[in-house]
């Protein structure tokens, strides 16, 4: 039997501790796992997992727990991580990046870097950064929370596609190999749709569509998917709009999505569902938003294919501004 | 001596209750003012007014004092208002509107009507449910705000600038010359700039410069006016875009503005003065906005005149998007 994977992750929040429940059941892999606000709790208590899809799990704890990234001696390859997957959110404006947060647990040529993460254009401090390893995108449809430290409720099946961002130093058939290998190890456990789906494009322009507008939306106005769509004019007037300004910017850059992807966006999150989307949970939390890759690059790669985007333009300086509050009120400086 | 001018006044905050005290003090009028949340403490305290024009005044109390609308009888001439000034907030789209609410108190032919209230379009309901009566046109820029229940403080000199709506079944002149002799009743005290300014759309253009930009602006994002200036791109790429906006708008109807208007208006509202408009307030308690007259009116005059206002509109959808869900929020029904 091979020795098992070493995996570090990176945020474990809701999506994170479901990977790492996934690949430890797999029995392919030992997870560490790297924790901030949560650490004491699941130190001493474990965590506390609510699933749909594993039951209810008391006290569970990966292979390892830490709350720093250990620094990895290359020499000493048992230390050595395979795969760092990040499930943090995405905060490109806040420093250190999660780039030079890795990066002591980064092995050049080694490590694969596995980004379960929303948004645009991601991947490209990580290709600039670490150029000789493969970086995976992970796209998540899992609807999984920490709903209290320590506690991770998942109410959606895990639903993951993983494929390789594009490294123009490495091959394209070793990206795809890794791509294909994570899948495996990822899902040997069998309690998760994940699969290899290459054409991470399209994945992640067609979660853009709910991305960069319900999420800013909701979080601008306080009213939650559900009542979106009951609430006056919102529909038409606003989420429809931005939406089909995400549809518009996606077809200039080359990735055209199903004809009827608006409606079952929409379809998806019905009126029945009072979902507040993580940006409405963010804002009334008082956090930072992760609006820079959600709707600042669809944004701005609009403005370099010369499609205009007035609603989502408008979106974006709105949480920009507030971005500019809630780093003030806390003391981080953003760039 | 002519007797005094009875004067109703519905809305005692800060606004309402300096233009009570410059009313009474200038001897031509005697005020009822109508009061709703600050009522007993008024009542059993009088208003304390901290103000940069009258001093410090402590138990002050207007004529009368009320909880309700009086209603008059025509036969009684003693009970008859010749005066009923509106201060409150606009929000047309609540029931029973401040037409039906005052009407009781109403003279036809007899009761003008001020409306010291801001925003485009206030006068059309008053025109349709009070034809025989004259109204004026209120533009206050005073600083005035009730800080505690009963206690209002003024921190700029009261500027009022008074005109008649047009009222088109009645003669101009008549209507002109009650707007005059409004000024007089008001100014007769000598502490206020009370003035005759007859064109009242370049009035209520120029300050919906403001009121349509920065009082949205602010409340969506909890900036304030002076952070507006330096939080990142906010100023360039948000406010001036919506400025912009009105004032093409109101060439469009006809009203031609300064050509400094937007420098002027932000120089106004400088970095220092860390202002929060009356929407940001009213998004922070949790309160109904008063949007439908400061920004809708303006997108819908622009949707007649066929202008784009891309910014504004945006900034109004979201807005009656928060206003549905305060609304419902309070039980409240809106249309």
């Amino acid at each position: 039997m091979p020795p098992k994977a070493r995996v570090l992750l990176v945020g474990a929040g809701g999506i994170g501790t479901i990977a790492a429940l996934n690949l430890e059941r797999g029995g392919l892999a030992e997870v560490t796992c790297v924790l901030r606000s949560n650490y004491e709790a699941v130190r001493s208590q474990g965590i506390e997992i609510i699933s749909c899809e594993h039951g209810h799990i008391k006290n569970w704890r990966p292979t390892a727990v830490l709350n720093v990234i250990p620094r990895v001696r290359k020499e000493d390859s048992s230390t050595l991580f395979d795969y760092i997957i990040c499930t943090t959110k995405n905060i490109p404006e806040v420093t250190p990046s999660i780039c030079e947060i890795i990066a002591p647990a980064v092995t050049p040529g080694h490590t694969v870097i596995v980004l379960i993460q929303n948004g645009l254009n991601i991947e490209k401090p990580f290709l600039s950064h670490f150029p000789q390893n493969v970086i995976l995108s992970g796209v998540s449809r899992c609807d999984a929370h920490e709903i209290a430290h320590g506690v991770i409720e998942q109410k959606e099946e895990d639903d993951l596609h993983i494929a390789a961002f594009r490294n123009p130093l490495l091959e394209p058939d070793t990206q795809q190999k890794t791509a294909e290998q994570f899948v495996r190890i990822y899902g040997a456990g069998g309690k998760t749709n994940v699969r290899h789906e290459p054409n991470w494009e399209r994945d992640r322009w067609s979660k853009l569509v709910y991305n960069a507008t319900l999420n800013p939306i909701c979080a601008l106005t306080g009213v939650n998917t559900g009542d979106l769509q009951i609430a006056g004019s919102a529909l038409d007037r606003l989420v429809i709009p931005a939406m089909q300004e995400v549809v518009k910017v996606s077809k200039a850059v080359g990735v055209e999505l199903p004809d009827d992807i608006i409606e079952t966006t929409i379809r998806k999150n019905p009126m029945e569902r009072k979902i507040a989307p993580s940006m409405q949970k963010d804002m009334e939390k008082g956090n930072l938003l992760e609006h820079e890759n959600l709707i600042g690059e669809v944004v701005r790669e609009a403005q370099k294919q010369g499609v205009a985007t007035p609603v989502l333009s408008v979106l974006y300086e709105l949480c920009s501004a507030i971005q500019w509050r809630v780093a003030k009120e806390k003391g981080i400086r953003i760039s």
